[in-house]
């Protein structure tokens, strides 16, 4: 006999391509195409002057990180929680929120890891339908009025981002609330990882409802994947339960160089907003010029486009951009084979995107 | 109503003391005396160099890390795993191989996060008492002669730290190896966070049996608790057990900083070594100390001595050394309540320690 059958079983999971060619345009995993803010340079070397500091446990309440991001947001202290990229905050939220009884709901087409958490934990839930042009019906969130949840069963919970990955498309403030409010008996998390894109925060209602928690990171709008910083925001209820569980399993997960170039990074709003703003201006220019090629795409809010071309299938297409260099997203799933999520870069990358699509598309 | 029923309760974890105030001597926690390799500060220059490598998701792998082990160690890439910190990878392991149905075994005195990790993951387990003498009883190990293991009930897996923690007394390898012979059917982990400091390694056995793993950190040899690095090796298979879980779940959780930190320290055989056999030094001048004073106490291959006082409880020593600015652990629990855990210092807070103790126990 060996050991093996009581191994854990999973489907391993396939990240985006990191290609070592520099050449190649990356627009694939939606990072950054700006540097992170001047001040991570200054935190870096602070610990290089004395990098004894590194001989000790880091701080498990990350102090100085989360007071930045309380003056940032005007959130007090005690109603942020941080953690080691959203991905972890996210998994620690449905281990604390959604474990207890009942079935969890989130859409159909949406961020890939909610279902893996879901089979973790064994929470058993159900992928509710975007309706045809990938947007949200909120009606299908409350319980009064939804298909999924009016079963006689109880909610263990709802997720979803907002604006969604990988449509792009955004939920408007008054439907979330009404989702939100509907549901006073389970927690709703609005996983806000692209909402600094032009989409509106539902970090207003966290003081209003103390079932709401909101999920943001750094890894895209403050330029630092790298760095794996995510947060949390909501009632200090919510909050304590997040971190009584947090540090009862590991205590600490955030290390010295994330607390401090993350404090860097939350402190410099104007950087921040002007990095954001100009990849905002470089998409409306993209999605126009994509509006002429004929393309397909729900409007984004976030750093990337979900877009479908005329008369190519997305497979083809995602093929013809890898021979030239210019790497997108492709999923090959019922109702989404035919689009490419592609991420916004510079000016200059997406100028080069235009024209591949161009020349692609009169080849074709 | 409201969701807070479904909320998961637990008992939040109570950690070592984190003074503020920097005259105090900190032995509370097993944290180096000295600074990290110097190598880290080029590392750390190097990202403040060129900032932009953070826009970037960090290497899933972790390659140039795996490869610094890997020649550290003299073990093929593939049979090393990369963590938050060894809580990261110890946690990952019980997942990825004891959660597949039967009963874990670990000593009642140990690393106390072992039951909370078993709670999580709801693997019924048995604390099997040490000796008197706090050292393990290997037979408890062996299913032919264990009365835990020999119910007609399957073992889920075993694991034990060697050195003890927190103990600091050694198992000796060929104890070690009749344990893994014995369960061919489990995964035996071998917890070697303290073994730099003068045990002899199990790492010799991976070759040979398929189904040990060896877990070990640079929180404490390598003088580097505030970068949450761990790492786990073992037989490729094992090894690629733990990637699949493990990328399935949360894929990037190492940011860069550690990958090139941790790279840069590994690297560094030489000033590892240096400032280890000064730890095992000063050690075994102190032992010497606390034996005239006439502490009772395991001989320990640890950077820290679990000693009890001649005279005192505790409870009473730690107070007496806390009025003195020396912060030492204790534990209020069965069998070691008249024990505290020291960490080594430098010789001269190992000295202070001592004059301390001197005079506490004169006065007594």
């Amino acid at each position: 006999m060996s050991y093996d059958n009581k191994v854990r079983k999973v489907v391993p999971y396939t990240a985006g391509e990191q290609p070592k060619d520099r050449t190649v345009i990356k627009l694939n995993t939606n990072e950054c195409p700006y540097p992170p803010a001047p001040g991570v340079v200054s935190a870096l070397n602070a610990i290089a002057a004395d990098p004894s500091v590194l001989r000790l446990y880091p701080d498990m309440d990350a102090t100085p990180l989360v007071q930045a991001l309380s003056a940032c947001y005007h959130v007090d202290p005690e109603q942020i929680f941080v953690g080691v990229g959203s991905d972890d905050v996210l998994s620690m939220s449905f281990l604390t929120f959604f474990t207890g009884g009942g079935r969890l709901l989130f859409p159909d087409i949406t961020y890939s890891f909610y279902d893996v958490w879901a089979d973790l934990y064994r929470i058993p839930y159900t992928a509710v339908p975007l309706r045809e042009d990938f947007t949200i019906n909120p009606d299908n969130y409350i319980p009064s009025s939804s298909a999924f949840a009016a079963k006689g069963e109880e909610l263990a919970g709802i997720i979803f981002p907002n604006p969604n990955a990988p449509t792009g498309a955004e939920l408007d403030l008054s439907a979330i609330e009404s989702i939100v409010a509907a549901n006073p008996d389970c927690v709703v998390i609005v996983d806000e990882a692209y909402i600094d894109f032009g989409g509106q925060s539902a970090l207003s209602l966290i003081d209003r409802y103390d079932n709401l928690l909101i999920v943001q990171t750094f890894s895209k709008s403050r330029a630092m994947a790298g760095m794996r910083i995510g947060f949390a925001m909501g009632s200090r209820k919510l909050i304590r339960y997040l971190k009584d569980v947090k540090f009862s399993f590991n205590s600490y997960t955030m290390n010295l160089p994330s607390i401090l170039v993350g404090t860097a990074a939350a402190e410099d709003v104007a950087y921040w907003k002007d990095i954001t703003s100009r990849i905002v201006k470089t998409r409306e220019w993209f999605e126009k010029e994509l509006q002429e090629l004929g393309y397909q795409f729900p409007v984004s809010k976030t750093n990337f486009v979900f877009a479908k071309s005329p008369r190519l299938s997305g497979d083809v297409l995602f093929k013809k951009l890898r021979e030239r260099k210019i790497i997108v997203r492709h999923w090959d799933k019922p109702r989404i084979a035919d689009y490419l999520r592609i991420t916004i870069g510079t000016d200059e990358q997406m100028k080069a995107v235009v024209d591949a699509l161009r020349e692609i598309e009169t080849e074709a």
